[in-house]
């Protein structure tokens, strides 16, 4: 497979790489005006009628955070574009002995949203939420033995509506904060200094990193 | 294995949460002063002399390009992390005959950010540079049955010095140019909309999208 088709990437003609994102300027205008939300901020494009190919500042959310949500939902696009027409067993799908399956996984990144949203929206220190919400998402946040055994015999569905349930809050929350909050740090990956934007770039990357492993776990479906 | 094994994360001291980023009021100042470098910039980290885990604007770069850049510095580290302690012949494993050895991934990633330099930074259409380029790049860029015969035999050293090679092109370019560069788009993933950034955020998820293959396949390391 070429890198072209692992990208998804449309040639084009020449003329159009040098268009530009109409209202570049006003972004940058809104993003040079201040962190916080500002009236310049409404001219910025609005996630829903815009390509997701567009990262940056976002409408209705301070210039930073508007910037990582983009990464975020164009990342998720292709997450659930990998997985969007999987049947249950495929969904269910164990390469090895070892293996997470594929819808293992798509809750799996649902588990991990929920956990940072608890540790850097309600100040929770790692691990020390509620037993219920462990209940809830122990499971899919650990994978493993636990996973094989219990996160199976659901469709796609199931699996798009956690991830979609999850994000709906981290989107309300990004709305309320600014970049300060974003840039707040505390010791956390490797004991060092790591901030919210750090925290939640790690949300994003790895639904990559899953995404990866579900690539080559589907292309090595049984036929 | 747990999510916080997975992921590096030290669990700390409750009051260690609300340590703030050193310096975080003066990022924003110096990101709120202007898109490009200001004077309030010299007062931004040092990525040197910084966590690799405080993302966000960066001294000598424009805030939003900045940030960029530190995701990108961050994933890599976790590549590198990854792979570091490899042998030739870790390096050079294939898990089946479908897939691609850690090493050709490697070297992957080094083409991948090579390509995307010509896009973004030369404003080549996809593919339309020199033939010696593609000479030297387009095995790795492609992979699969070629990639399984022509990249092996290197030790890690190989591997890491192509990608520093080419990381140090993408950081001096990215210090010439402002954050409306990196908002300029043109028709690209899908035949969408896509700027700079959607480009270089690609570049850098997919580092992790790889990272996860690589660890998929170095849990299986025959023993």
């Amino acid at each position: 497979m070429t890198y072209i088709n692992n990208h998804i990437m449309k040639k084009q003609p020449k003329t159009s790489r040098r268009s530009f994102l109409k209202g570049a300027s006003l972004i940058t205008a809104g993003f040079v005006a201040s962190p916080l939300l500002s009236s310049a901020q409404t001219n910025l494009p609005k996630k829903e009628d815009n390509s997701i190919y567009l990262i940056g500042p976002q409408e209705g959310y301070s210039p930073h955070i508007g910037a990582l949500l983009s990464t975020m939902t164009m990342m998720r696009k292709w997450v659930i574009n990998t997985v969007n027409d999987l049947t249950v067993e495929q969904l269910d799908f164990q390469i090895d002995e070892k293996s997470n399956a594929v819808g293992a996984m798509l809750l799996h990144l649902a588990a991990t949203e929920r956990y940072y949203q608890l540790n850097t929206f309600d100040n929770l220190d790692w691990g020390t939420w509620d037993n219920a919400i462990k209940e809830k998402w122990d499971v899919a946040s650990g994978l493993g033995e636990k996973g094989r055994e219990e996160i199976k015999g659901h469709d796609v569905s199931y699996y798009l509506a956690k991830l979609e349930e999850v994000r709906k809050v981290t989107e309300k929350e990004f709305a309320k904060r600014d970049d300060d909050w974003l840039m707040k740090a505390e010791p956390f990956f490797e004991g060092k200094q790591t901030n919210n934007y750090c925290k939640w770039f790690h949300v994003c990357e790895h639904e990559s990193n899953h995404r990866g492993q579900m690539k080559f776990i589907l292309k090595r479906l049984p036929s």
